[in-house]
């Protein structure tokens, strides 16, 4: 059985860990004690998110108030990752982001951009700021776009919602060209955390909510992907033409379950 | 010479008939009167626009005003087309358009959405507009888009402007679709033109400022392709990977003139 060689574990944290409730965030039942489990059975594991809308930090004490055990230095997030390729390259750029989000980017040189970052900016996508990123990729001489994660949608109390994805590819199609993917499903951001891990590939689990983004990319990198039925699961996802999970569970704490042989 | 057989001609409006200026719309030098020319000359003329924020009676009023000799029923628009195809197939749209452009919708059944029609909505295009077509769209059973044109980008006074091309590549991403295009450069557009003037396509020469959509979409259907130096032409379209146009000229009255032999 394939969980038998897990060493472990990556959780995604939105609608896996907690989900949008009428009255704010709301642990996914069995999941704060989940996470405790893992602990406890000693397995290294590591949260791998693409959230981008606010810090790790802050991120980290939304999960602290839901009863998790867990703190911001293991949060395996997108802007930390684009941070550190910026600096790699001497680039500078024009960020189109959440704005909770720009304390990740201190320090980051953002005077006279030459290339343009997108993060989730969810209600800050607006028709101006897209037209902003959009003539400055068109003015570079080689326009160059990141974008933190390419997820399609999440899901928020009032509904599905476009996610990063969806605005990279309105920039790619308007500018010709292909945004650097950081974050899921990039094989370098699953790399780094397995890397994070101290472990192989083949001896890690990625458990997601997201069939492409989550199980997918893992799957792309030698990991094994679990698909939990929460979050944005969609009962489509059990029969995807093109990804097809290790396995799907009902949610967190079975697939920790399954990993620990409980 | 390629253009002494042409009997017809389709004009592109934006960017090839007027720019936007400072204080309002401006008729480009010299297309007034090739307007007038082409008329005098007896050749039939059409004008194919992608324009989806207005209706082709206040278009061809504002033309009217700048000086240039042309009723509504000359100008061929995407939205006329996909009305057209709406009846045809019984379907009822969800209409993500620019308000001014709601007229050309008159007698449409828009209860009970089971399609989604997208127009170049500009800055109506915010998150929760974009989020309600796509909620839509996920919600039926064979999602159905319908774009109006797939134009990258065009040029306003204070710059280039995402078109609607981008925002339904945003759609496409999320929904793992594909949008059916009405309008330029759609094949069946050009050919409902070209029988418009009771011609072969090999009679017809399209003038345009978009290489892609106006050249690229015309050639793709036996049409000649004549590049104008106006609106959203960039120094890079005359070096394109995959569209050579038939040639390029100056401006409009320039390619009337080569038209006319004169």
């Amino acid at each position: 059985m394939a969980f038998r060689g897990v060493r472990g574990l990556l959780f995604d944290i939105s609608g896996v860990m907690y989900e949008g409730g009428s009255s704010g965030p709301v642990a996914v039942p069995g999941s704060v004690d989940a996470v405790r489990r893992v602990h406890e059975a000693g397995l290294p594991l590591r949260f791998c998110t693409n959230e981008s809308q606010t810090t790790r930090v802050i991120l980290a004490t939304k999960l602290q108030g839901l009863g998790f055990d867990i703190c911001s230095e293991d949060i395996l997030s997108p802007a930390p990752a684009v941070c550190r390729i910026l600096r790699e390259r001497s680039l500078r750029p024009h960020l189109l982001v959440y704005p909770d989000a720009l304390p990740e980017y201190h320090g980051i040189d953002l005077r006279d951009p030459n290339c343009v970052v997108i993060g989730d900016a969810a209600k800050y996508f607006t028709y101006d700021r897209l037209n902003e990123a959009f003539q400055l990729l068109l003015k570079l001489p080689q326009p160059l776009l990141f974008c933190l994660g390419k997820g399609k949608y999440y899901k928020e109390t009032d509904g599905l919602k476009l996610d990063v994805g969806a605005f990279t590819c309105a920039l790619e199609y308007a500018c010709n060209i292909k945004a650097e993917v950081v974050g899921k499903p990039s094989p370098a951001f699953f790399t780094a955390a397995v890397q994070e891990l101290q472990l192989e590939p083949c001896q890690v689990a990625m458990i997601g909510d997201d069939l492409v983004g989550d199980v997918g990319g893992a799957q792309n990198c030698g990991l094994l992907g679990i698909l939990v039925r929460t979050g944005k699961f969609r009962p489509e996802d059990e029969h995807h033409p093109s990804v097809t999970p290790h396995t799907v569970v009902d949610d967190l704490s079975a697939a920790v379950s399954l990993i620990l042989q409980e």
